[in-house]
């Protein structure tokens, strides 16, 4: 089999997810010259220093250039601005590609900044860690992991197919999906437990005001595993639940429902049903996910 | 100083806690013979060829006789009970702790059932993993852990030292506190974020049956460190919720309101008041808690 190989690659947004694959795809054939382009130059700096990216610029439109791949790893609300003002330096046969966390309205925003003959394939691997930035990127780091391609009735078919093959090369298992659906389920499994992370970690800031009282220094192992991902970058976040608002709103108030009859079975001290639903998460949890 | 020494201890329960607190006090001196009190055999053979009891029985009465230090380390709902059980065969001196994750409510049931000369004295470790058994028991869980005890006007002085003793002798740092005050500080840092990790998988539990469609596949390393306390044991968790009930409505009814108002932020798409959400908890996040 042929291996995908792009002579250069423009990579906007060199952070943990962008950098990642750049190191992966200069390490592993499918990149020969990568630039990195970014707002902060002390990021691509440190980009540079790590050999994350081969050349850098501010700009995304000299920046992109002459590149057969252009990857959009912006947060995902700024996608669309970044399509916009690279798409006229880009030559026909371009693909754009995303790995943003919400591909609705992504799509919806970009499809119609394309020019002729320059492909958006709608992509978001599965990874990541709580870092951010070049100095987070990690090789390996799509390794066993899904990627999910959102392709729409407007996607190149050869486009796609490249896509995939570079997501396969770096090591990642393509499963290709309906948008819509994407969005579901990332809210669910990702969108929804970052905003109770985040809450969480403000209730007990809440209790510490009003009892005048630290409590966080009396948290062990499982406070600290379960708000790791609180520690994730606010603006990233911030545009995610704008982006994926709606399905976000619906995994929350499910979420507040099966809370709320929790807390009622609480209230009531009904220990078997507590029991039971407890219960349910836990064999749920121990059948579907392994603690690596 | 003198070090603390038992020559002869019961331990009931040798579960994670008390199996890990038994290996310790036999290698690092405070205790001379342990005995393992609890219901299965198959646990209590675990902890013999563990090496974590000397000897072991599956009657509480037979097993505390004779022994100058009693741990009490069975769910919350039980510890009365098996207080009350083994009363009768404890000689003047002999001293009774618990490791319960609720102190308020133990006491309330456990000092009316003493005998004159039989000292209790209410602690809590604040350690653990989500694991449970005699095969779970590790040596040095407590070492730098905290342990908050919880002296009454009723607790003998000079047991409330010995106890203060033995945790530090296995590395805790003794932290003396109210009980109730304990109750609230745990209610917000364990059990509240124990609820909501058992309710965030059967949300997603729940998504999955509506939808007809497998969503935690889709699951990253944040998920899995996020759910992890939803592996717990629970029947524990469902007592610590009878236990510290007022606490622990309180907490959830805190988080429902912290939670609702970023919600609101969310629907109304208020960007910026959801980044200053999401920059507060990670900024206490990141001041309080290192990362393992």
């Amino acid at each position: 089999m042929k291996k995908t190989f792009f002579k250069k690659v423009a990579i906007v947004g060199v952070g943990l997810i962008g950098g990642s694959l750049a190191l992966d795809m200069k390490r592993l054939g499918p990149a020969g010259h990568v630039v990195g382009i970014g707002r902060s130059r002390e990021n691509l700096r440190i980009a540079e220093s790590r050999k994350i990216v081969d050349s850098w610029t501010t700009d995304p439109a000299r920046g992109a250039e002459g590149c057969s791949l252009v990857v959009v790893a912006v947060p995902v609300k700024s996608v669309a601005r970044v399509v916009d003002s690279i798409m006229p330096v880009l030559d026909k046969g371009t693909i754009v590609t995303d790995v943003g966390s919400v591909k609705e309205k992504i799509i919806e925003e970009v499809e119609p900044l394309l020019k002729d003959g320059v492909s958006f394939v709608p992509a978001h691997p599965i990874a990541g860690t709580e870092h951010s930035g070049a100095g987070a990127a990690l090789t390996g780091l799509f390794k066993d992991k899904k990627c999910i391609i959102t392709p729409t009735p407007a996607t190149n078919q050869e486009a796609l197919n490249t896509i995939r093959e570079l997501w396969q090369e770096v090591g990642s298992q393509v499963v290709i999906m309906d948008a819509k659906l994407h969005d579901i389920i990332l809210a669910g499994v990702s969108h929804l437990p970052h905003v109770i992370a985040y809450s969480l970690v403000n209730t007990i800031a809440s209790m510490e005001e009003k009892k005048g009282q630290t409590l966080l220094e009396f948290s062990a192992g499982g406070f600290r595993d379960f708000t790791r991902i609180a520690s994730s970058s606010p603006e990233m976040w911030a545009d995610i639940c704008s982006m994926n608002r709606t399905a976000i709103l619906d995994a929350i108030e499910e979420f507040q429902r099966t809370l709320e009859e929790l807390k009622e079975s609480i209230a009531r001290d009904e220990l078997s049903a507590i029991k039971r639903a407890f219960e349910r998460a836990k064999k749920i949890r121990d059948a579907h996910i392994a603690d690596g």
